[in-house]
């Protein structure tokens, strides 16, 4: 029987060999191109490890979930960031024995911390891989990120989006200041309890697997809130000008947060994939001047893609709220193959 | 009359506003985003200006064309790199006066050197600007980069594509260098003498004034060797897998370029904007495979979206022959927004 999962002949927008393959495929070109940042742990191929790692014994960041997000998540590993990066199936949790292997490769003796986003198998798996680790008296904690405004009322059952970045980045920097794992675990959570996302898809993404969208959507509709996965968000409708969708998506965010007017924030302006630079920008500019009205700083901005969906068409906005601790934090100079400070 | 080029309530996959504001609207997200490395010219909206220009009298590094390839250019303007970037509409060249005034924005006294793709356009307005210049009495010399080896037999007749970025990295060093106007030129030359690329797409970019495609790709179809602009390639088939496409188009390159086993280069896999970062690091893989069977080394690479068609599916292949000249010039340190060395 012919392979059905072969790109070829096949009515889809991609590039690759077989659909069941393209993880492997992916981080075996991720770590060729890459190699001065990463490789391959060796005992286990979903394992990218920092080849910048500090050689002083510090708290070691460990970030991961599944593929699909590019450069999310391996894209982040290097100096002063992550130093290993577990890698799932597309849209799928990495097990528990890869959450456990990524402590494995690198600990260095003052325990270790996961950072992801808030998805029910990455909680069960990393929470099973934490298990392990400590049966072998290596300590792991945990801090999900839970940014996307649109996932719930509740802000501790929301799902983690590309404010993912700000959550690692902070830890991160706090790990690389030699902060402990109590010290480092709580640099992350006052990040995440500061950072809010949301976004729009006008577009699903196609599945490699199976080589069909995970859903339809008419040319010319628009999802806002729609999660990285194609979770449902809070309307469909006829797609909007970029101006009316950032009012909206910024108001849901702004709302929640309780920006005051004098605050300062980072905002990023994130691309899921299809959705060219010329219109994030556009977007970029919109959130810029309803900050302006609000007398809202914009400390620093990044627009880009960072968190993708691969190929889904669409943006999310991300505001950090900053004080000191957090600006200190988030603008520690770091190197790595997407994110350079 | 109601404007038909606002996007709302269009069949079409993108965020903006007016169809015909995009670019205004592009540069202003533009420069606030990324306010600490650029800035518009005040007598001329459509100058990009460094914040990072060298206090010292040196060569100026001028690059431009028309929107749509996103971060190319604005995006490479910074420390060591770009002084000015001059931006068309879509798929259009900046007029004579936006070329000029790049020159009068930034000169200092050493003269400066034009850097585009070798489109028509660009070559007629930019010659035009430089005549403008030189009637000042200001030094303007111009070097075409001419990668794309599908596009002629005759490679001065060639179009530009991705290619640009290390015609542009190895000119911005020599100049940082503090190297004269002719050495500057010389360097440009040598760097575009040993750059090809070629790419594939598998659909058409959508334009904003328009809101259609240029052209029609069936779903599953590709076209080898399209331009970025939507200019024709050498043939037009159903999709292959991702290492068939690589294996065809790193073929035509490789023919151009008759590298020699034990040579070295830089190989960029570039996103045209609307395939997965995922799809381009399978894509990388196949290159390095090939490569390394060949014995030619891979000194660095990058993968990503660095010189886009909007949201064109497809990717192209860039690879440089280096010696130890272009080495030291195209990894000479830089700070622009989308590219730090």
């Amino acid at each position: 029987m012919e392979n059905q999962n072969i790109v070829e002949n096949r009515a889809i927008k991609r590039l690759f060999n077989d659909g069941f393959d393209v993880v492997e495929e992916m981080l075996e070109g991720f770590c060729k191109a890459n190699k001065e940042y990463a490789e391959l742990f060796e005992e286990d191929g979903r394992v990218v490890v920092s080849k910048k790692k500090s050689e002083e014994s510090k708290v070691r960041i460990i970030i991961g979930g599944g593929s699909g997000h590019e450069p999310l998540f391996a894209g982040y590993v290097g100096e002063n960031f992550a130093d290993a990066a577990v890698i799932g199936n597309v849209n799928t949790s990495p097990s528990p024995d890869h959450c456990y292997n990524a402590v494995k490769a690198v600990d260095a003796g003052k325990g270790c911390l996961y950072l992801y986003g808030n998805y029910a198998g990455d909680v069960m798996n990393f929470d099973m891989g934490a298990e392990m680790a400590q049966d072998d008296g290596i300590r792991v904690e945990t801090v999900r990120v839970t940014d996307d405004v649109s996932s719930s009322k509740n802000p501790s059952e929301r799902r983690g989006v590309a404010g993912d970045l700000f959550v690692f980045k902070a830890a991160a920097a706090a790990a690389a200041k030699g902060l402990d794992l109590d010290e480092v675990k709580k640099a992350a959570e006052k990040a995440n309890d500061n950072t809010r996302s949301m976004g729009v898809a006008l577009s699903s993404c196609t599945l490699p697997a199976t080589g069909k969208q995970i859903f339809h959507m008419e040319d010319g509709d628009m999802e806002v809130g729609m999660g990285i996965h194609g979770e449902p968000g809070v309307r469909r409708a006829k797609l909007e000008s970029a101006d009316k969708v950032v009012d909206e998506i910024l108001g849901y965010i702004l709302e929640d947060m309780q920006l005051e007017s004098g605050e300062e924030v980072f905002v990023l302006v994130n691309g899921l994939g299809g959705l060219p630079v010329l219109d994030q920008y556009i977007c970029f500019r919109r959130v810029a001047q309803v900050l302006e009205e609000k007398s809202i700083k914009i400390h620093q901005s990044l627009v880009g893609n960072y968190a993708t969906s691969m190929d889904m068409v669409g943006m999310s906005i991300t505001l950090v709220r900053l004080d000191d601790e957090l600006k200190e934090l988030i603008d520690y100079p770091c190197d790595t193959p997407y994110l350079k400070f």
